[in-house]
């Protein structure tokens, strides 16, 4: 093995094929890219066939993440948020675009594009880098089985990124106005790009573990949380009652829960509190507003 | 405006909706979020309207991405590499999990799924954040038309990120085996999560800078090509032909370029060096695979 490959190997933690080599390998080829990240000999073996190493570093490097735009969405907490993007068209958010991606340059040819998918980062469920989780309990089923977190698009993921689709409703002057988003109020937004419909649909893919949207529950308003969602329409310019509706019709409390109808729920959406309870199991009352 | 909130107006860059404010404004609440990311400050005016202002820091967080896999594909360079992924299906690779991530729990259930999303680095075209490119020229508009950043898909973006859904072929310990990928042989992969149909094919999606794949050109191969193509085949248990065709069947020479039938091109694929001419305009003749 020549002499430049030797240091990479002290750091081997992957091989692959590396059995059938012969006793006097022969390295016909060797590369090594950026910097060690992964070197691999191509091995002559007695039989003519190419023989693979696979040399992965430990020290693999890093890199950084600069948010370029920060969403400005109705929600305050997670409880509540749509399970996935699109779940309620009625939620409207604004990414506002830091500096220098403000500049309408940036922009260029949106206009042409329907939607859009954000790479942003889940800011207030930072995963940290030495307690990695390698499974997760997602909501759908039930919240108590566990799923690889690659089998699943759960919150604690090992780089913390999430990965929305959104439609695009508005160019305005540094910002994006985005309908359909599932995201934080205040998210840092890492990469935002174009839908392209014949890559991203994918016809023939298939999904058992979420096969379908999860099954809608009903939502009523009390008369008193009508008019306060009805006033809150006229103070805050947005459709307050189809985004209550639309969020809670996914009733957010975990499965596993069986409330009765004296347990009141709670979750913040922009400036006041919504309040529900479950009168009858699979439905959802909201109560009232609160300031 | 509260003392506490008073630094961070100091570093105000953007601001909405403050015209309307009453001279002596009542912060009725503030919050700030993330150590200062966002603060938001909702003001009573005259009218007991909730008027809004948006504070963003220059000096937002930035966040730390390491690689959890890295991916080993035929691709060894960027040239000729399929402008989409699962344009060139014959392609396959191999996406070494990383420690702690090569762990079996980690793709538990991935059985059940039949496509992924993939989020990597393009690790080979670092922008430089202190040199951000707001426009790119895509190759699709010929090179040669400019469009933001964030219309196109093209690797020359603010946090090198780039998105790819591949299908999975198989589950191995430490590895997943995916096609139709459209990667450099040794990216950084920073996530991986399961493509969910119902969320991700958005039907009512429009793009009209990118509304259909690229035409396919037509590939043909000298009888030396075609006698080394098969030769390869059987060297790397590899459908060679299939992925040389579906890779040039895109045409990777710039659109502006005319060349005649004398100018050969080159790209390494494997451990070949695959050349090619035009015959004729919009027909590629595979001449060699070079050692």
């Amino acid at each position: 093995m020549p002499a430049s490959i030797r240091p990479i190997c002290n750091n081997l933690c992957q091989t692959g094929n590396i059995g059938k080599q012969s006793s006097e390998p022969k390295a016909t080829k060797t590369f090594v890219e950026q910097a060690g990240i992964l070197g691999r000999i191509f091995l002559k073996g007695r039989h003519r066939a190419v023989y693979q190493v696979v040399i992965l570093l430990s020290d693999a490097p890093s890199y950084a993440l600069h948010p370029i735009a920060i969403a400005n969405t109705p929600f305050r907490e997670k409880f509540a948020i749509p399970r996935q993007p699109r779940l309620a068209p009625a939620v409207q958010g604004r990414l506002q675009l830091l500096p220098p991606y403000d500049d309408p340059k940036a922009v260029a040819g949106l206009e042409q594009v329907s939607h859009l998918w954000l790479t942003f980062v889940f800011h207030q469920t930072l995963t940290q880098a030495d307690k990695p989780h390698l499974q997760v309990r997602p909501p759908r089923l039930g919240g108590n089985q566990k799923l690889g977190v690659f089998a699943s698009r759960a919150t604690h993921r090992p780089n913390n990124l999430g990965l929305s689709v959104v439609e695009l409703v508005a160019v305005e002057p540094g910002v994006l106005v985005v309908s359909g988003l599932d995201l934080l109020d205040g998210t840092p937004i890492v990469d935002i790009r174009p839908y392209v419909p014949y890559a991203d649909q994918v016809e023939e893919a298939h999904n058992h573990i979420a096969p379908m949207p999860p099954a809608d529950i009903e939502v009523r308003f009390s008369p008193t949380a009508k008019a306060q969602a009805l006033s809150a329409e006229q103070r805050l310019q947005q459709p307050v009652m189809a985004v209550i509706e639309q969020c809670l019709a996914q009733d957010p409390k975990p499965a596993y829960q069986q409330p009765g109808p004296e347990r009141e729920y709670g979750v913040r959406l922009w400036d006041f509190n919504l309040v529900w309870h479950y009168p009858e199991p699979h439905t959802i009352c909201v109560l009232r507003l609160e300031a």
